[in-house]
């Protein structure tokens, strides 16, 4: 039930400024700089079932976040749509498309990172 | 204070689901359905003066949320650029594109509609 897993460290970047400032900084701590449990214990001075738990939280509260907005799902399907886009922007099918498509290309792509 | 404005309805679209569902319904017939305060009133059966300071709060949360997050003004940007980006494709400037250039541009395009 607690794995550490790429869609709630993104949920995290998303909507990570909803959650109180003391519930953020735990699951940054695990889910950015991946400390385990024990050493964010160890950090902040609760006991590690303390942790545990306002992590756990934290991840229903971004998961009931996203499940009402869907707003992490929609940029990352733009983001996987940009990737196509720079590799297509690399390769020789883009050989001579205009300097106006190739300058509104970058800065999508660029707003999509 | 209370102009209607393109921003709360954008706003509203983007994380209306948030808001209590009497809130969200009283700024929809608001901001989506063009109702007066008055009307608004008449039709869910609580006063004029409860009406505004319902959509006030409403207006609020809104602010507070995008504030915080700041995700409908990406959107926002990204999709100017999409409507660039169609103008160009409908142009001679996207003579001569790449059948998988010009499909994953419509695709980013419809999905930032």
């Amino acid at each position: 039930m607690f794995e550490k897993n790429l869609t709630i460290g993104y949920l995290l970047d998303f909507y990570g400024e909803l959650l109180s400032d003391r519930r953020r900084e735990l699951m940054s701590l695990y889910y950015n700089e991946d400390y385990s449990l024990a050493e964010i214990a160890d950090e902040v001075g609760i006991s590690r079932q303390g942790v545990r738990d306002a992590i756990k939280r934290g991840e229903e509260e971004l998961c009931n976040l996203e499940e009402k907005l869907g707003l992490a799902a929609r940029f990352a399907e733009l983001q996987a749509l940009s990737d196509r886009l720079e590799a297509i922007l690399a390769s020789p099918d883009a050989n001579g498309i205009s300097p106006a498509l190739r300058e509104t290309l970058a800065d999508l792509c660029e707003r999509l990172k």
